[in-house]
């Protein structure tokens, strides 16, 4: 391809509002052009990443013994209504009415599309195991759509749907996906860990999602140096850290006035203790109804944790009005006698002569013990922590650490969550009906493509693994108006292609630092540069875009060199 | 790929909502699965036809020198009030609202989006000509969804989009993307025409579609056979009917009492005349403004011209309440004193002599010289009649021929209607500004895949041509239990595999005229059947789906014959 014949506009600036590294070279390299907030042009140079990494997924997927369908991104929202999350979507997403009336919503995902297509064909156990999967466009209702292909409202997805008559089965077909991302992440020159993650609104009870590493990724990773534990902060688990409760005060539970004592530390300042013997009461609405939840002084909720427990489809921290009706004003919430259900964390279990808010203000009640208070009424002991760095492994009691990271992909054990509420059975061998178990397999693939770019890039710019780079050389004609310039390009250009490489080739009336600073913007994997000066030394310079090393190599050596070089990287 | 790893189904029964031959077949090939009215997924068979004709178009596109972008389904209603089309587009454009109560709508085309994709892009006259096109999802909210893919809500299409500085480069564009066009239709295998076509909704001034012949076409084409001539019924003109006006009555204009005559055969038969020496007058609304149109008693009005005629967006029959109010009552209405613009058809220019209505119920004026009375103003004259089979061919006189067709692709010089309406100029050389001029290109890339099967099909099934068979070959294992017939199909396999061929083992426990009837009914394009029988003498049944020719070829041999006969079909 010939830079003057297709519309490549790189950028000098960059764009005000991209935040994350990946974003500013995605829109300076000129593979994105931004529509509007959360909605993005791929340009020639982006469509051929996004098909190139479409490309692997569908090698690794079809090698993996999926079978490629298509569905529609328009669903009845009956469909919805039928699995039972058509309220639990909330406004994220997209719904409609078309010219009668109906409901429909724009697909952020397809498990009831899936399961209903699997009902329509499939009656008998013979037709099972079958994974299928699309590359399809998916849509959100993004609250804040930022980070140009990170999170916006229109993006490419590669999802994936099994259905097995047994567990073991389902286990196998989880594996399988499982095996295939570590591939797929590999080939696209990524560096992607599996860390166990929360199903959230998909459901199951099993899932992994592949994280890339970056300090701009929007989740956190908890991760064991010792013995590779991991795990997204949502779902982390700790070993409760250890609290020497051996020699609690005798004294007797005692209303304290703590005038102006709102928060944990003031409280314990007030009562000259340590902000972990204050418990931290906090108040929720989980689909309507309050509860109340109890943690250590210096832990914070990790809410999806308790979104889990309590099975809810919509939490969020009670206003001050319905917190003060059940649990007293803020800044003072206490268990002792509480109307509402007490959840508290698994790190209080144990913990004595604890100062605890009077549901009253500037008033707190110290040396409470909440195991053994007949005032206080602990509905259930969970794990509901948000673990940080320096907390201890659940698995081997080292300390974690923490890392940011970018989810690329998604697997999940649905057991029969979909089936079941859909009515979906096949004839087992014995000829009674089972309901089918369920997995689903979530890939973004145009976040991979900006993900790629946030892993592989340098202060010039972009730097493509070959196996996803738009064009894998970038040949640069410095000088198109000497003949043997211009003829040696064209002869690499056709050398290169016949040879299956593609190539873009830099013909404009450019100077060369213009052309060099594009061509490392842009982030080819090899870099082929002719002018009068590389062949009167005798031939054309290649340079890895990695590592810039560069090599001058005789015209009809370039191809072979390439190819080296590409294999390499 | 093996039958049994897939989850293939086909159907004994058409699908009952079926109502063409590609829809049966397509459903009954398992190509298709509904979702619901207007909604289909396509299967793993569906996808590789899919995919097979993306290619070709992709292939076609980008030698006709075209950028492959990307560009997203969601589209700002912004975009389409500043070109002024919001209001056009009517409820065949999904409209929603997301959170924050923004219109959106999901792209039934993207001209809008594409002109201003360039004017962010470009800016100087030599980063033109550009032509860029996608092959992505479209929704439109049909009325009437049918026809499986031919009329859906959620189709494929490819569409293009070129910008010229001049006129010369404008017309060069259209010329590439309609060479294109004929290229991709003939590697479809199809037999499609380009015939002058209405534009519509999209505007411009010229433009010509696709159309594959079939008895079930949606659109009607009047050709001529002697001189090639050929339109969309929408579009086609004629030369006007001969017609004996040289010695018209002397009588003067006379009202004539024609009690309960409303139709124009009625009013002829009350008066004892031809009809068509009676004009039909009809009142239309366009654009909230009613307008009169008349009529050759004998010739219907064609209203895709009217509304071209008129500039008008929306244009439908007034009602009987709105006729009555500006030109008397349904089944009298007459242009004498009408007090709306009236507009007449060229067949009635030399028109003496004629019946009109006379405004008033139960009565037409005789005698009426539409061209000299004082008291009938014509606006304008027009060619405004649904040219039929049989009439004469506006080119060269000869009788013209009547067919139908699909539309299958579009193309269109638009002018400068985007790009001026949206404020798109680039510097020319002079360094003044100057206003693009646009082309858009269409092709239903999922109807064509239709069509394709709509216009190769026998009784038993679709007949895929080689070049976009869901397999180029479906090779029935007939006795599988054999040993050494297990081991000749997997050696098929392997072989036609190795050679770039894609093949459909057909390994079912099933009976061999099940597997026979299923391969025909799918319809890949050769079909090889290995069987113990076959075996014993001496070889493997290759038989071509087109022509059911079949001949016994020796193992080793097969992977030769099924190529020369892929190459051939």
């Amino acid at each position: 391809m010939r830079w003057s014949k297709t519309l490549l506009c790189t950028l000098r600036e960059d764009p005000k509002d991209a935040e994350i590294v990946s974003h500013k070279l995605m829109m300076r390299a000129g593979l994105l052009v931004k529509l509007e907030g959360g909605l993005y042009s791929y340009s020639p140079l982006g469509v051929r990443v996004l098909h190139k990494v479409e490309k692997i997924v569908r090698e690794e997927m079809d090698r993996a013994g999926a079978s490629e369908v298509l569905f529609t991104a328009l669903q009845p929202i009956s469909l919805w209504e039928e699995s039972g999350r058509a309220g639990l979507m909330g406004k994220s997403m997209f719904r409609l009415k078309d010219r009668n009336e109906n409901t429909m919503v724009l697909g952020p995902t397809h498990e009831e599309v899936a399961t209903d297509y699997l009902r329509t064909l499939a009656s008998s156990y013979r037709q099972l195991p079958a994974t299928i999967y699309q590359i399809q466009t998916k849509f959100r209702d993004e609250i804040r759509p930022r980070f140009g292909l990170m999170r916006c409202k229109e993006f490419v997805m590669k999802d994936a749907y099994s259905f097995d008559i047994d567990s073991d089965g389902a286990d196998e077909s989880y594996r399988k996906m499982y095996d295939a991302y570590l591939r797929i992440f590999a080939r696209c020159g990524l560096d992607a860990h599996p860390v166990e993650a929360d199903t959230g609104a998909i459901g199951g009870n099993h899932s992994h999602e592949f994280m890339v590493l970056a300090p701009s990724g929007e989740d956190g990773i908890l991760h064991c140096p010792s013995c590779h534990y991991a795990a997204n902060q949502e779902r982390a688990e700790r070993k409760a850290p250890p609290c020497d409760w051996s020699s609690p005060s005798a004294a007797p539970r005692a209303k304290v006035a703590t005038p102006g004592a709102h928060t944990v530390d003031e409280a314990a300042a007030a009562l000259g203790i340590a902000s972990d013997q204050v418990v931290k009461s906090l108040v929720y609405v989980a689909d309507g109804k309050p509860v109340m939840v109890l943690m250590r002084g210096n832990a914070d909720l990790c809410e999806p944790k308790l979104r889990r427990v309590l099975g809810a489809a919509e939490l969020e921290m009670a206003d001050p009005e319905t917190t003060a009706k059940v649990a007293g004003p803020f800044g003072s919430i206490g268990p002792i006698g509480a109307s509402i259900p007490v959840f508290a964390d698994n790190a209080l279990r144990e913990a004595r002569d604890m100062a605890v808010g009077a549901g009253e203000d500037g008033y707190h009640v110290a040396h409470c013990n909440l195991m053994d208070d007949p005032d206080v009424k602990i509905e259930a002991w969970h794990d509901l922590a948000s673990v940080v760095a320096g907390d201890l492994c659940p698995r081997c009691g080292a300390p974690l650490a923490l890392e940011r990271g970018i989810e690329v992909g998604h697997v999940f054990k649905l057991g029969t969550k979909y089936t079941k509420a859909m009515g979906f059975t096949v004839l087992a061998s014995n000829s009674q009906p089972v309901t089918p178990i369920m997995g689903c397999y979530g890939i973004g693939v145009s976040r991979t493509v900006q993900a790629i770019a946030e892993q592989n890039n340098d202060a010039d710019g972009i730097v493509w693994p070959a196996s996803v780079s738009p064009y894998q050389v970038a040949l640069l004609s410095l000088d198109s108006k000497s003949e043997s310039c211009a003829g040696a390009v064209a002869q690499l250009e056709e050398a290169l292609e016949n040879a299956g490489i593609d190539v873009l080739v830099d013909d404009r009336d450019e100077r060369p630092g213009i052309k060099f600073k594009d061509a490392d913007l842009i982030g080819c994997t090899v870099r082929v540069t002719v002018g009068a000066k590389s062949l009167a030394k005798g031939g054309a310079e290649v340079r890895l875009r990695k590592t810039g090393e560069t090599e001058l190599v005789p015209v009809s050596q370039v191809c072979e060199k390439v190819k080296a070089l590409l294999a390499a990287n």
